[in-house]
């Protein structure tokens, strides 16, 4: 299943109407263009980002589309009767090439490129970029706490988080990251994700006493019972009454699945906790963990506290992507009319790539990522012999006879979705085997160091043109 | 308008169901409850928060139901067929009251009492936290900028950087908080904000040059064009170019409406451009500034530089919250089965306050706001001599004879709207009366003293009695 949402053709910044409206009343809607989608610094000074919201991002444009009501909506806002007439029959007919959804990717690569028409690249940008850029970020971020768990599990806890209904991407962007499940049910049963949870103070509240909540969830969710045991004291309250009932469960021959934490130090909660379970005879009974974690404070809780903690929820940081709540995706003009083009700027690191392009990965002889390299789309790699670093020119990279493999795959064709239709589950399973061949130095949580991304000799060349050119222009004009 | 969304029974989290299925197994579900809305903190540690939200969760809770379809899934789930029957007929039939939308709030207090049946007030909180605290953090984000922008305007210009489909009420939060527009077209329409927008640099990429782009924006939009600037080269281009382009347009009888700056030094370019547009005769060409402002920088920029600039766009740390990400409202019960209820906690701040209660501001002669009550709900304001600081039990605080009004009025009865349905141009009004109310001290980007919030006699004294018989438990459970 996926996300539908009907006519989402206003789902756009004013400013591409206005532009596009612009277009039209210069005839100039139909011209062939390409931009690229991009980024320019990985999250969380991490050394990698998560590629995600393919697969929302391309259902969505298949519902880019007016209604007769959008329609007069932008009729009393001014717009004219024959731009109007245009965006009547609108719908996107350009072509997508786009990195997989799960790829792991890096500043500066062109992960998506769009070849289409002039107007319909310009409206549809603010959907790509609000979608894949916040995907992006929460899977990254889902991915980090994944590093940190190794082989335990977390589950996404963040829907009453969650930024309203960007909540429906985040439970699926934590999944495709690293989450095992999501306590969004919504997101569950959209995505295919599994569902979980555990429960709330206030179902012990609702009891007359904690004993007697946790015989009665016990009875009633006899499989999968997780005992919440810190509404009233955690250690004296909360545990001794999840044993107790725990011991009496095993009479009638059931077992408690687990207890959660969820406040107070964890590192000494969980260590009390797991040997008053064991010593109890509960060796199997679990522990969960929540309360404001994030990938750092569970790897301090696992691998320099020894905290025995089998499971954790995350919630606000995974689902807001904090600290840094957007990704920097943007999205450039890079060929029009055939001719290629570039934004220029003082900050070489501001300035955008021209043309039409491919990304490629090349490998060590392991299979594991050794660098990127960004290509002319039609230009044999035999015909570079190195590559230049992207911002620093005088870097070269020597790259032959390295295995290597293209990045940019077609996924939209003349307004048509290529099969397979990306899949929450597939993408997932993709992340999960190429953050596997990339280098343990760029998964650390913090100091990592920089992914090689190169350029090729004719895009460099193709750039040093372009800039040579402007730079001549302003000269003429000085003169 | 409003948002209105079918089928949103699933919008919770997966235990809010489980625990409603234990409930309705232990024939609980229809025991009476009060819950309470609160947060901890303030965002961006600032002095208020503004409460926004509520017109888009109560509209959402007219849509909470379960159709066929989910009932399915959850049939495949797992969850048992009389819950199943029972969430057939769901739909919420309790009674809310609330603070009003746009009403500046502050931490402890109970911003909305829901009563209702267990069940019920369970499976809708997972929804009311999602919207109410998403909606609370931006649009108290976008009243800072406000604050910061003085008499000059801002614009959300966040759709690209938001968190996906929770664009939508990032612009409803914005322009209730302070924004006098959005770029967000399909927020616009929905909610009635005005839209705006300028141009994007492909628009100039996509002409031979800059001069002849600059022209045909405005032939194209005559009535409010803003020009950007900084494709090229902000000084040497951008501006000389729009100059060129404004004066051959007042020979046509138009005026070019602004330029918009968006990369570099936003002080020394805008006193550049305002000096070449003015020596130009352009005095009433505008000067807009966009590029990752948050309310320091826009502070800055207008009170300690004096940048000239007339108005801003605001994108990516006013839809994100940043650096907050979140706001910590929570939803905690306080009564039922007409007992008072609360959690207890050994860190005072934790703990949550029982009963029915009303949320009272006392204001000052001239009207602003001096402190806020949380008093019972039948308590007469009378019988209590004085309040207690709501976390140190020694402070005091006299409040007789002050003018004060009730906070929380009824929003939501026995499942139907109470008129008049919250709307977004009412809310934002509300919020620009009630900012004004507020002690400028507590308005300050930084370093703000507390508001004082304190709790009555009577709920002092029934929080006393509750803990101190938990303490008799555990020390009757030690002997």
């Amino acid at each position: 299943m996926a996300l539908s949402l009907k006519n989402l053709g206003l789902y756009t910044d004013y400013y591409e109407l206005v532009m596009a409206q612009g277009y039209f009343a210069w005839g100039k809607q139909d011209e062939k263009t390409v931009f690229d989608y991009f980024f320019r610094t990985n999250p969380y000074q991490g050394g990698f980002t998560v590629f995600a919201g393919l697969g929302d991002f391309l259902e969505m444009l298949g519902d880019f589309r007016f209604s007769d009501d959008d329609l007069s909506y932008l009729n009393n806002a001014g717009f004219k009767v024959d731009f109007i007439d245009y965006l009547k029959e609108f719908c996107f007919k350009g072509t997508i090439f786009s990195v997989k959804e799960g790829e792991i990717v890096f500043p500066g690569e062109p992960l998506m490129r769009i070849e289409a028409n002039l107007a319909e690249a310009q409206l549809i940008e603010s959907l790509l970029l609000n979608i894949l850029n916040y995907e992006s970020l929460i899977a990254t971020k889902a991915c980090r706490v994944k590093l940190a768990t190794g082989k335990k599990v977390f589950a996404d806890f963040g829907l009453r988080r969650a930024p309203g209904l960007g909540a429906i991407q985040a439970s699926r962007a934590s999944y495709i990251g690293g989450a095992s499940s999501t306590s969004n049910v919504f997101a569950a049963k959209l995505y295919g994700i599994p569902a979980s949870g555990t429960q709330a103070h206030a179902w012990i509240q609702s009891f007359a006493n904690e004993i007697e909540a946790f015989r009665s969830f016990l009875d009633a969710n006899p499989q999968h019972a997780v005992l919440l045991v810190d509404t009233y004291d955690t250690l004296r309250s909360g545990v001794p009454n999840a044993i107790t009932a725990a011991k009496e469960f095993e009479k009638k021959g059931g077992r408690l699945y687990g207890i959660r934490l969820d406040s107070g130090d964890m590192a000494f909660l969980s260590k009390q906790s797991r040997k008053m379970l064991d010593d109890a005879g509960l060796g199997y009974v679990k522990i969960l963990a929540s309360n404001q974690l994030n990938e750092n404070m569970v790897y301090k809780l696992l691998h320099e506290d020894n905290a025995p903690i089998d499971a954790f929820g995350i919630g606000t940081e995974l689902v807001t992507g904090k600290p840094d709540a957007a990704l920097d995706g943007v999205y450039k003009l890079a060929e029009i009319g055939g001719k290629n083009t570039m934004k220029f700027s003082d900050n070489i690191e501001k300035e955008t790539l021209p043309g039409r392009k491919q990304l490629i990965r090349f490998c060590n002889p392991d299979g594991s990522f050794l660098c990127d390299g960004i290509f002319m789309e039609t230009e044999s790699i035999r015909s570079s012999d190195f590559m230049y670093n992207q911002f620093n020119q005088d870097i070269k990279t020597d790259f032959q006879s390295l295995a290597h493999e293209n990045l940019l795959h077609l996924v939209f064709e003349n307004g048509i979705i290529v099969p397979p239709i990306p899949d929450v589950m597939a993408a997932k399973k993709y992340q999960e085997e190429r953050i596997t061949l990339l280098p343990e130095a760029f998964k650390k949580l913090t100091g990592v160091p920089k992914y090689t991304v190169g350029i090729s000799n004719e895009l460099h060349k193709l750039r040093s043109e372009l800039t040579k050119n402007n730079k001549n222009n302003f000269n003429d004009k000085l003169l």
